[in-house]
């Protein structure tokens, strides 16, 4: 027997591991393919759920699964580490102690936490992407509520007690929706009115409206309801600059608060390659109509790192879970047709909708240029979720969460 | 009106959750008693079941309980932070930049893990006393395992592959055979049978038999169960050293491993006082038969840092959270019996019993003589630690959790 055909994927989000699942449809228990993941956890993040992490609502460890339980079946070899160095000519990955080769490559590395080099913003504020960072968040909350608790100058109570939000885009919009319900309902029934009376939020947005990527409706509706939920949100302000207990604003204006969270951006994860690789001017891999390097037809890449440019839109398609899963499924379809000698097929990106939740019993959804929001939406929004959640296990345990928190407030211990 | 009588707890474990719990049943509503706890965590952690964490079989949120949460009615100040001095003269506590000032005080810091001082044991080793220590040692179970699936040198795996725990009490006893079945029966479903093969766990207790604080027939029974595990116990061995991969126990012996736990003895946690207060050889305060301090009879200690001598046996009591729960308990009757100038009642201790898992479906206890073991005991033993968490939320979780432990393997994400 010949050796059998190596597919390497580097990456364990939304990219890789539905690229994964996808080439388990194609090639489950076929014998001649052997199929690989490079990844820096052993575990897939659901992170359109790591808000709620952040704000108690759901168990850290119910919106991760560990890769070799995704697809154990079809995964012949998981490396727990980072890819070091790729080389095109060699055709091979190196992570830590080992040398991996390949035939074919999809690189679905991700992204991380864009700071924008802004003085002070890495050094004191908090992002969200990682498990650690949501638990990281949710702790200095209590941390905060805690101190303040003791402290009698109400202005000095009032500023430790205020949390900014940066970004309002989708993430940044639902973190600082399901804050204010941590802080209002939760927090409310161990602390004293007087202490809770100081508490406030403020989101700052860059652009002069909120979820600029979403339809009309759907950025008025989500302005709408947060300032009604009594969320500070400044439209138009851009971050100059971080401290230990402010923010600075355009036109100089200080924000005093000891809580920053940043959401307000984010880039590609750094690969490094024997040779350049095309970039976008944002750092994102430059991929084809197939999704391929143009110079290199057996890698692809996927997701937040790569830059796909829309044909209908003339744009880079955004950095979004959903172009990730459909772009890792095109990329299984068209690794399967190269093996078997069949010509690939090109990369049709259709948006499925976007759904947004603003606390519990609210969310707002636009699917089809149809824009909607309510408890149906929020019901909705909650079934897809859980569904996207990958074991049947995890579902039951994220269901038994949301269901807590209808009935009881949420966990406000400090892991 | 005059003045409340303030009543003041130092820790936020078993000893100091319990007293508040039981000063709150003479107390309730009673405007004149101010109760105020000082605790380094927000929460109470039910530490009987840590090992379940570090094994998978617990969700780590799902054994603590926030302290606001617990007794929010009758806990008039919480402050997060340590005891840096507690001064018995002016009655006061200093916690960060708080000066409390008490009529009663409760002392219960509890204890912390003992290395005694053996070479590298606090550098290599990994101790069980906190949520982070539990997650830790999962995570890197899973790390080792990783790593060790690409090794292909067979006695470099071996030694990869083994883990020692370190000391023959019940935690160590509840930890191995929690470890067996993580590694033998989880990991088995994730990794060839080959690196399967390679495991192995060690357990190295320095007396001649494991649990040497209970009845013989539960030391015989433990030893057993261990051993019919595959679990190797090497009994009357002391360690000597710890590297980074490798333990040296007497005469020499060097066993290899990257993954020690070290569960082997506490020691109290210590205090500051403004003078001297009356020590036991082990650094526990001694306390006289209505567990007061001698020379400051407003001064109560209880749980792990308390050193109260049995009248019958002439020793002192054990470091167990069935020992602080109980003596809590008397503190808060000698309190409310003080404020009423009544006489207070001298504490008797009497054991209920005791209760060990060893793995899924197998438990051995005794109480009052009677020994037994098996699956009735292992139901019995989940029922009991179910029924002590305290709130039905968090009981409702640890069941989930046990009963998909049942149908479905443990989680193996690495938090």
């Amino acid at each position: 027997m010949s050796r059998p055909i190596k597919i390497l994927i580097i990456g364990n989000g939304f990219g890789g591991v539905y690229a994964l699942k996808n080439l388990h449809k194609f090639f489950h228990n076929d014998k001649k393919i052997e199929l690989a993941l490079v990844g820096e956890k052993n575990y897939f993040l659901f992170t359109p759920l790591l808000h709620e992490v952040a704000t108690g609502g759901i168990n850290p460890g119910n919106i991760i699964e560990p890769i070799r339980k995704v697809l154990g079946c079809c995964l012949d070899k998981f490396y727990l580490g980072k890819a070091e160095i790729i080389n095109f000519d060699s055709h091979t990955v190196q992570v830590e102690n080992a040398l991996i080769s390949y035939d074919y490559l999809v690189l679905a590395p991700g992204a991380e936490t864009n700071f924008y080099n802004i003085p002070g913003a890495e050094e004191y504020s908090f992002p969200l992407k990682s498990i650690a960072d949501a638990i990281k968040i949710k702790n200095r909350c209590i941390m905060v509520m805690e101190r303040a608790s003791h402290v009698e100058n109400r202005i000095k109570r009032k500023n430790m007690l205020r949390f900014v939000v940066v970004g309002g885009g989708p993430t940044g919009v639902e973190l600082a929706a399901e804050l204010e319900e941590l802080i209002k309902e939760t927090f409310s029934s161990y602390y004293p009115e007087e202490i809770m009376e100081d508490t406030s939020i403020v989101l700052i947005q860059k652009s002069p409206e909120l979820v600029p990527a979403f339809g009309e409706k759907i950025r008025k509706k989500s302005l709408e309801i947060l300032r009604k939920k009594g969320i500070e949100v400044m439209l138009t302000r851009t971050v100059k600059e971080v401290g230990l207990s402010y923010v600075v604003i355009n036109e100089n204006i200080k924000i005093f608060t000891e809580t920053v969270i940043w959401v307000a951006g984010v880039k590609p994860a750094e690969l490094k390659f024997n040779q350049p690789a095309k970039q976008s001017s944002d750092g994102r891999l430059v991929v084809n109509e197939y999704l391929q390097l143009e110079n290199h037809k057996e890698v692809f890449a996927i997701g937040d790192a790569a830059a796909f440019r829309d044909a209908n839109k003339n744009i880079f398609l955004p950095a979004l879970a959903q172009v990730a899963e459909k772009e890792a499924k095109a990329v299984a379809k068209n690794i399967q047709l190269l093996i078997n000698n069949k010509i690939p097929e090109k990369f049709l990106y259709r948006n499925s909708g976007n759904l947004m939740s603003l606390g519990q019993w609210m969310a707002v959804g636009e699917i089809f240029n149809f824009t909607f929001s309510g408890h149906t939406t929020w019901w909705f929004w909650r079934t897809v979720y859980l569904f996207k959640l990958i074991s049947w296990r995890k579902k039951v345990r994220v269901a038994a969460d949301w269901t807590m928190n209808l009935f009881s407030p949420r966990d406000i211990s400090q892991l």
